[in-house]
C-alpha cells in the first residue's frame, strides 16, 4: 500500500474554520478510499508563534519556547484528528514509536511535533521515512511552492522543480532557527529528505483539492534528487 | 503551609499579552514568597470555544469536544507553566496524581482539564480538596463575581456572600452541560466544593493585583456555608 | 454496527462468584456475537466502600478516597476484562482515551472509574457518548429500576419510563455528593445523557439474561427525552 | 540514613479494619521519626486469592491470575499509599523505577506486586536491596514465624534463627507455585536475599508495636547466612 | 491459532551479524507463514554481562544490576524487533500488557527482559503461559541441550528427554542467582512451566533452521510432565 | 547555581572499563561537590554502529536506525546513571521534559538521545539551553578538539578558539547524515548553541581529569561567538 504523508501547515487550521476543514477531511479521506495510506502532520502557525513570543518577551529560554510550539501543533493536530475520526485515533500522537503504531493498524497517525530543536517539518520527513512514504505533500498556506527568495521580495519566482541542494541553498539564505520563527523547511527536514530519497512537494492548500493536484504533479514546487 | 487554588479563566490566558502575564506571574509568585502553597488550574476560553465550535458543526460527538476543550486548557496551562518557572514545573499536569506529586516537591502544580464531563472548575475543586486548600480563587475575566443572574441581563446584581444554595440555584437557572459554554461554575464542582466545605471567592482578574484583594475578602463574591 | 454501554454495579462483581460470572460472561459475548459492539463499565460497590470507609475514619480528604474508589472500581473491572478475555484486553482501562483505542480495535473495552470528582456512572455516560451508543444499559444489584423514591422507602414505586428531569427530580431528593455513597445515578451523569440524547436502562442484573430483556425495553426502566 | 522495609500481608489490610490501620500508620511514620527511611510492600492477601480463584475456575491461565493477583495487592497498597500521605506519595507504586524515584524524594514507598512470575515477597527483596535495607521486616497475620513445618501440623515448632538454606528446605517441603497460594516466602525472593546478604525477621504482626520487637530481635524468627 | 514462544539467548544477538540475522529473521516470519503465531523473548548475553561487571565491580548493587541486565536484553530485543517489521512492532516490549496487546493485533511481540528478580527464562515461561502456547523454543548459543551437568565438564552427556525434577536437579547443581551470570534456567522459569504444563525445548541455535527441526522434536532437549 | 552539560562520546564508555568509569564518576561528582549543577548527555559509540548496520544492511529503513542508535546510546546512558547513583536517578532518561525534572531535584540528569533527526549533540545543546547551562563540555575520545579537517586527513590542525560559523563550514565539509556515521557536531546541534550563544568546549576525555581543564579553557577547543 502507498503510503503518503502530508504535512498541514498550522495557518491553515488555526483559527480554525469549519468550510476548510470539512473539505480537507473529505481529501483526507478520499485518499484513504483510493488506496493510500495517509500520515498527517499538523504545524503550529500563528497559534505557536501568539504563545511562543509572549513567552519569549517574558525571558523564558528557547528550549521551552520549542516545547511551547510543540505542544501548539499538538493542538492543531488534535483538531484535525478528531475531525478524521474514526479514520484517525481521534488524539494527537506524540512519538514516532505511537505514529509507527497507528500506521499499522490500518488508521491515519496525526501529529504536530516532537522534540525541542526540532521542526514539524522534520517530523514530517522522519514519518514519510519511517512508513517508506513515497511523497511528502507540504501544504502551504497561501504561498503556491518553493519561490527563489522569500516570496515577498521582489524578484522571488517559483521554481517548479529543484534539488536537495537547490533547496538547501535557498532555506540557507532565509531561514531562522529561533523557535516559531517563519520557514518554509529546514535543514534537519533536508538531511532526512536527503538521506532517504524523499520526494517533496511544496504547494498552496487554501484549496484542499490541490493535494490531488500535487500529488499528479500539475501544481507546486517538486523537490528531489541532487 | 496554608494552601491556596487559583483558577485562571482561559479568557485571561488567550490570547496573551506580555504585560498581563508578568503582573499575573508576581502575584503567583509573591503568593509563594508570602508562604502560601500555590497551586493553578487554568480555563479554555475562546480557544477551546474556537476549536469546539467548528468540530461540533463538523458532526464529531459532545465526549470528544469535551477533550478538546481539555487539551485546549491545557495549552494555556503550559503558558502559565513555563511562565511560572521555576517555581512550577514547566508543563502542565494531566492528572490529580501530577499536581499532588508536584504540591509535594513544593512546586506550583498548573494543570488544565482532566477528563470528559468535568469542567476546569471542577478540577479547581477537586485540587483544592485534595490539597486541604483554605480558599479557591477564582480570577475571572471582566465579571465582579456572582451575580444574581447572567451579568447581562438587566437587574442582575452582584452577590457579595452566598451559600452553596444560592449558587446552586443560580447556576441552575443559568447553565448548560454543552462542552466549551460559557459558565460560571458547574453542579460538579458545587457538589465538591460543599462536600469539603471549600470557601470559593470570585472576583474580576482584570488586575492581578485583585487575587491578593479576594483573598483577604475586600472584592468580590464568597461562597460558603449552608 | 450498533454500540450498547453496560455498566455493572460493583455489587453484582464482589464478592466474585463464579456462576454468576460465567453467566455474565455469555450474556455479554452472545452481545458480540448478535452484532453489538459492546463496553462495560464496572463500579466499586462494597469493595469500594469499605476501604472508603477507614480512610475517611483515618481522617484522609473526600479527593483521595474518590481516588480511593476509582481504583477499587478498577480492580472490579479487571476482574470483568480477564473473564472476556480474549474478546477483551485482559486489563482495565484507565482512560476514555484507551476505551476509544480498544473499542476501534474491535475488542470489548473494560474500565472503572477515570477521575475524582466523577462516578462510574458518569464514566458509563461519557463512554455511550464517546461511542456513539444507541444505549446504555444500566445492571443494577437487587433494584428493579428507577423508583419514585429510595426503593426501602414505603410509597416508592417502580417508574417504567420516565424523562431526564423526573430522573433528575428524584436524584435530586435521595443523592449524596460524598465518596462511595449509595447513588442510582448522578448529575454528572445525567448532564452527559441529556446533552447527547442517550437512552439509560436501569434494571435487577442479578440475572445476566435481563440484559437481552432490558435491550428489548421488557423490563425495568428507561430513561430518555425531556 | 538506615533502610528497612516492611513487607505487609495482605490479610492485615483487607478487610480493612480502622483501629488496627490507625495503629499501623503510628509504627510506620514512627519508624520515620526515629531515622528510619522506611518502604512498604503489601500483599493481596485474600483479596487476591477470592479474585484468582474465581478466574482459574473459569479457565483464566496462571500469567493472568498472577496480574489479577498483583493488582490486588496494589490495591490494598493504595489503601496503605493514602493512610501514610503525606509521609508516602498517596497512590501505589508500579516499578522499582518508582520506588526508587519515591525514596530518593524523602517519602516512604508504598507498592504491591510488580510483574507476573514473582511473588510480593520477592519484591521486598528487590526492593531492600535496591535500598541497601539494613532489615526486611515480614509482618505475618497470625503466624508467629517461621516454623519448622506448615504451621497446623502437628509436631511444627517455631524457629527463632534460621540460615538460608534452612528457610529453602522448608519453604521446598510446603510451597505450591499456583498464583494466590498461601506461601510463607518463596525461592526467588530467598535467591535475593541471599546474594545481597538481607537480614529478614518474621513475626506476628496482628500487634504492630511488633514492628519495633522484631526490629530489635525480640520476637519471630530471623533469617540470615548461610 | 497455535502459539509459540522462541527464547532467543543473547549471545546470538551480539555482537550482530548480519548472515545469521537475516536466516533467523526468515525462519521466524517461516514460523508466522505456517500459521503458527510466534512470540519472541530475546536475552541480554555478553552485552548484558561487560555492562552488569562493570558496574558491580564499581560498587552498584544486585537490584539496580539486574535493571542493567533487562535492559541491555531490551536493546537486543529491539535489534530483533526491527529486523520483524512490519510483522513485529520496530519497539521491544516492557510488559506482559505490552506483549498481550501486541498478539492480540496479530504481530509478533518481541521483548527483553521485565523486572529485577527475574530472568528472560522466565519472561519466556510468563509469556508462553499467557499466549497458551503449545512449545517454548529455547535457541541456545553452541550447545545441544540440556546436559547431566555444566556441559564443558567431563562425563556431561546431552539428554534427550527429561522431567521438570530432572531439569530442577541439574540447574540446583549447576546455577547462581547473582545478575548476569551463565544460567541455562531458572528456578521461577521451571515454576512456571511446570505449573502451566508447558513444554520446553533446548537446542543449538546457531543454525536458525533448527527452530523448525526443535519444533518437529528432531533435535536438543525436551523438558515436560513430572 | 551554575549548569554545565557534558557530553560523553559513546567510545568511552562502551566496551566499558572498570577504572576509567570510576575516575569519570569521581570528575562528575567532584562537579557536583565544587557547586556545579551537572547534567551528562551519552552518545551511542561503537555500539550503535554495530547494530545500525547491520540493520541498514537488512533493508531497514533510516529512521528505524534512528530509533536503533537512540536505544543504544540510552543503554550507555543507563550504565553512566547506575554509576553516579544516588547523585542521579538509576535509569536513563528519555526526554528533555524528564532531564528538567530530574534537575529541578537537585540530582544529575543522564540521558541519551531523544528522537529520530536528531544527534545526542543535539540533545546535549537542548539540554544545555533547557538549563540555562554556562557551558557545553565534549568529550571525545581520542581526539584533541576541533580540527581545521577530518583529524586524520594530512594538513589537519587543531583550532584553539572557533566562532559557530567556523565550526559550521568545518561540518558542512565532513558531516555526513546518515544514522550512526561519525560526526564531531551537526548542524541541528549548531543552530541550537548559535541561537542561544552556548560556549562549547571540544577536548580528548581519555583522561576525565581533562573535564575541569576543559571548563578551565586549558586544552581542547572552545566555540562561541559569530
Ligand atoms: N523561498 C521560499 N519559498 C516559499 N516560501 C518561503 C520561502 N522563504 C520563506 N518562505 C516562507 O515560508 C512559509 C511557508 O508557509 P507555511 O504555510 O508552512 O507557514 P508556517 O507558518 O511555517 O506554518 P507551520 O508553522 O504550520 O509550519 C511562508 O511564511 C513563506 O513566506
Ligand atoms: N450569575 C452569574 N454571575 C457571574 N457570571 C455569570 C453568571 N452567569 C453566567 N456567568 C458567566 O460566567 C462567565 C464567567 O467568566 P470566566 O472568566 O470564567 O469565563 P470562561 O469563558 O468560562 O472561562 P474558562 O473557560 O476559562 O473557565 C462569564 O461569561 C459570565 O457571563
Ligand atoms: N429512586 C431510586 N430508585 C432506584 N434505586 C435507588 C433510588 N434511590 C437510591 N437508590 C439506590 O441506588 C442503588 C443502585 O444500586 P447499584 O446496583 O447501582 O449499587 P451501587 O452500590 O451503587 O453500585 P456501584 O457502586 O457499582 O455503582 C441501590 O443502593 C438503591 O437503593
Ligand atoms: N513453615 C511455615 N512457617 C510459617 N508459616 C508458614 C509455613 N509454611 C506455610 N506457612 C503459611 O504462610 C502464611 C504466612 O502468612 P501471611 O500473613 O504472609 O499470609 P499471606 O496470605 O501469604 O499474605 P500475602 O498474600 O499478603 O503475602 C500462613 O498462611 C502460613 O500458614
Ligand atoms: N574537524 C574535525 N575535528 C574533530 N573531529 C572530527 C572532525 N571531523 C570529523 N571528526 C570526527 O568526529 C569524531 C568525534 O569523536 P567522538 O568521540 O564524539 O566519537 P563519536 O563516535 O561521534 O561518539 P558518539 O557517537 O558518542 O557521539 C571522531 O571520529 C573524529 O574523527
Ligand atoms: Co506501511
Ligand atoms: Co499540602
Ligand atoms: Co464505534
Ligand atoms: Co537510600
Ligand atoms: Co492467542
Ligand atoms: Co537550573
Ligand atoms: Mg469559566
Ligand atoms: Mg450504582
Amino acid at each position: 500500500m502507498e503510503a503518503v504523508v502530508v504535512k498541514v501547515s498550522g495557518g491553515l487550521v488555526h483559527p480554525p474554520r469549519l468550510e476548510y476543514l470539512t473539505r480537507l477531511r473529505n481529501v483526507l479521506w478520499g485518499l484513504g478510499e483510493a488506496g493510500y495510506s495517509v500520515a498527517v502532520v499538523v504545524g503550529g502557525g500563528g497559534l505557536a508563534r501568539s504563545y511562543i513570543d509572549v513567552l519569549r518577551r517574558a525571558g523564558v529560554g528557547e528550549a521551552l519556547l520549542d516545547e511551547m510550539g510543540i505542544e501548539s501543533s499538538r493542538l492543531n493536530a488534535s483538531l484535525i484528528s478528531k475531525l478524521l475520526y474514526p479514520r484517525s485515533f481521534p488524539y494527537p500522537l506524540a512519538s514516532l514509536r505511537e505514529v509507527i503504531e497507528a500506521h499499522m493498524s490500518g488508521l491515519i497517525p496525526v501529529s504536530g511535533g516532537f522534540q525541542p530543536g526540532q521542526s514539524t517539518n522534520a517530523v514530517a520527513a522522519v514519518v514519510a521515512e519511517a512508513l517508506g512514504a513515497s511523497m511528502l505533500l507540504n501544504c502551504l498556506n497561501g504561498v503556491e511552492g518553493v519561490y527563489s527568495d522569500e516570496p515577498s521580495r521582489p524578484g522571488a519566482r517559483l521554481l517548479r522543480r529543484l534539488t536537495y541542494s537547490q533547496l538547501e541553498s535557498i532555506i540557507e539564505r532565509v531561514s531562522s532557527q529561533e523557535a516559531g520563527s517563519y520557514t518554509l523547511w529546514d535543514k534537519v527536514a533536508l538531511g532526512v529528505a536527503r538521506r532517504s530519497g524523499l520526494r517533496i512537494a511544496f504547494f498552496d492548500c487554501r484549496d484542499p483539492a490541490n493535494i490531488w493536484r500535487a500529488l499528479k504533479g500539475e501544481i507546486g514546487s517538486i523537490v528531489e534528487g541532487g
